[in-house]
């Protein structure tokens, strides 16, 4: 694996502005009202539920006239059903002619704003933009503001989303995808349950780690990856993953990891954790961390580092996950982990199918 | 300086788009087709005039019809009458219908196209633009080449040109002056002079070590700058500070180091380098290099690294540069040193003038 391969010359695209800091929540008055051009302009906000009942850190939206608040559940990831009916409840009120979206959230609630903003503008539904570049023109002018940290979705040009008629799970990769305004403002990841805080900054470790052992390799995507593994080993290594300084370095590890997605690939652990989602319906962050814990034979060093952030944190793996399931299931997993070929083709090269037999997937995910 | 104050909440613009890697300058001809609407829109090219006499390392460019090649002397820095000369030749030729600026070459040529581009469409000399956000509306669209590394030009918002008329050395920063598009080709930097090369280096590596040594802080920043910082220790402390890894470990070194500028301030170093150009003419990488030379009272250990780079490097950094001055010009060295408040009171403190009296200046100076 130290042959470094080229990730092949991609044009990488940046989210247009960011503002980082702690109380940065409050410039977005501002930002909103300079899309507005007369104060009948809609903007439409795109809220995590959570916020719903607790949203004293919010510090109040500048919310006026007919601009719309919908609030985001995010007990399953998005859908493509899912977003097709929070697009058609925007249009219903108007949206189409909305100047902005603001998408506060984790990464769901991100990747939502993302599609709903393209959905918007292009027409049609959430599953004919699956893919590369099939987004045609700009979407609504969209403001990204995590309350989370690790997924990296405030910087990536994709938004996951899962068609049920297909199983397709698979985002609209498209430069029209991308923030055109990030507020990072760390203030707003206090509140964050303490096992879900980990397992989404590990979401932002695990994939600068699987980048980095990869062959696929870019000079700048090394560089993000290892920057936000240090700013995460700073945060889980040390006395308190929540306190405001790690909290204002995660958000800028997960910030940085995303930028890095852009030149890098994933490896092992992704593919696995995919199987923990499409076929037990894990969430993204907390299938990566379950995958973690039986990737010492492919990561052994970054294993042993991963169970002391675990221990240290005092955070809770779910395990044994895999326990009783029947012989179709297995399948299932083997079938949804073998078919990432790419990421795997980086971390093990074209003969990975060698290493991954069936048996051996079978015996990691009895383990997991 | 262990009070991290906060460097105000800054909108920071990102590039759009940026392409990174060997041979990446292969990628110019297919961008700057997709800017033509027809075969006659003009591409204006402002290239280092070092390629006039050696174009090899550009392969061939892509032009056609109208376009317009401009070769940019770099023998002295830019003043706003080299800017309005150049801007005026572009426009007798039909530039104000550009539908592309490409910029070829080190800072000086990179902040050039900047500054061309903004005035082609905004009309008016480069010095009614000088100082913050007085570019009205975006520029040509702006594609940027660097063929040396170190001043992160490619990555920020402004473009430094001197006012012969009134002594000032004042970008035009705006948003609109950002890069629309980069192309980051470490083969590019193959044929720079080590001499120049280490120079240019240097400055992303010295602007990071003042940002992390201030009290005005920003966690993205400080996250650049530390990257930056750890890629030119690999490129300047490693065995061949030009081999093909070095040239393109500091060429990202740079573009984070301009990416950190948006969110930092410098300190002791660029206002003392900022003295040696305006009265000694000195350009700006090696009076960064002449003036960090004298620097072991505010930089102890950073002194002592960068003493160890030249020696490992066997660069030759002018000495005794102010040996047989008058008193007049220790004079204009003093003022022009201390009239930058910000980066000292970010090093120093609001007192910053107890300590760098004239005495005391002129001291530092002696020993460049």
């Amino acid at each position: 694996m130290s042959n470094k391969l080229d990730t092949g010359i991609k044009n990488a695209r940046n989210v247009n502005r960011y503002i980082f800091g702690r109380g940065a929540i409050q410039q977005l008055a501002s930002i909103v009202s300079s899309r507005r051009n007369s104060a009948k302009d809609q903007v439409v906000f795109l809220i995590d539920e959570f916020f719903k009942t607790f949203p004293e850190p919010l510090g109040g939206l500048p919310r006026q006239g007919d601009d719309l608040v919908i609030f985001v559940s995010t007990r399953d990831e998005p859908t493509t059903d899912f977003i097709d009916a929070l697009t058609e409840e925007a249009v219903s009120k108007g949206g189409r002619e909305a100047c902005a979206i603001v998408g506060i959230g984790g990464g769901i609630t991100l990747d939502t704003a993302k599609a709903v903003s393209n959905l918007l503008t292009n027409g049609g539904h959430a599953a004919d933009y699956q893919g590369w570049d099939r987004v045609k023109v700009p979407g609504v002018f969209k403001i990204g503001i995590p309350t989370l940290s690790g997924t990296g979705a405030e910087a990536t040009r994709t938004c996951v989303m899962t068609n049920q008629e297909n199983g397709l799970k698979l985002g609209m990769n498209s430069d029209h995808t991308v923030f055109d305004q990030l507020i990072l403002d760390p203030d707003l990841t206090a509140t964050v349950p303490r096992n879900q805080y980990f397992f989404s900054g590990m979401d932002a470790w695990i994939h600068c780690v699987e980048a980095l052992s990869g062959s696929f390799r870019n000079p700048v995507g090394d560089a993000f990856s290892t920057q936000a593994i240090n700013l995460c080993r700073d945060v889980f290594g040390g006395d308190e993953m929540m306190s405001d300084e790690s909290r204002a370095k995660l958000m800028v590890a997960s910030y940085l990891g995303g930028c890095a997605i852009a030149t890098s690939y994933v490896g092992v652990v992704h593919p696995f954790s995919a199987g923990l989602s499409v076929v037990l319906g894990f969430h993204h962050c907390v299938a990566n961390c379950i995958a973690m814990m039986a990737m010492e034979p492919y990561y052994p060093r970054e294993y042993r580092e991963f169970v002391d952030f675990v221990e240290k944190n005092e955070v809770h793996i779910p395990k044994g996950v895999c326990i009783g399931l029947v012989e179709s299931q297995f399948d299932a997993l083997y079938q949804s982990t073998i078919i990432h070929e790419k990421p795997l083709v980086n971390a093990l090269g074209v003969s990975f199918r060698d290493n991954l037999t069936e048996t051996r997937v079978r015996e990691l995910f009895e383990k997991m």
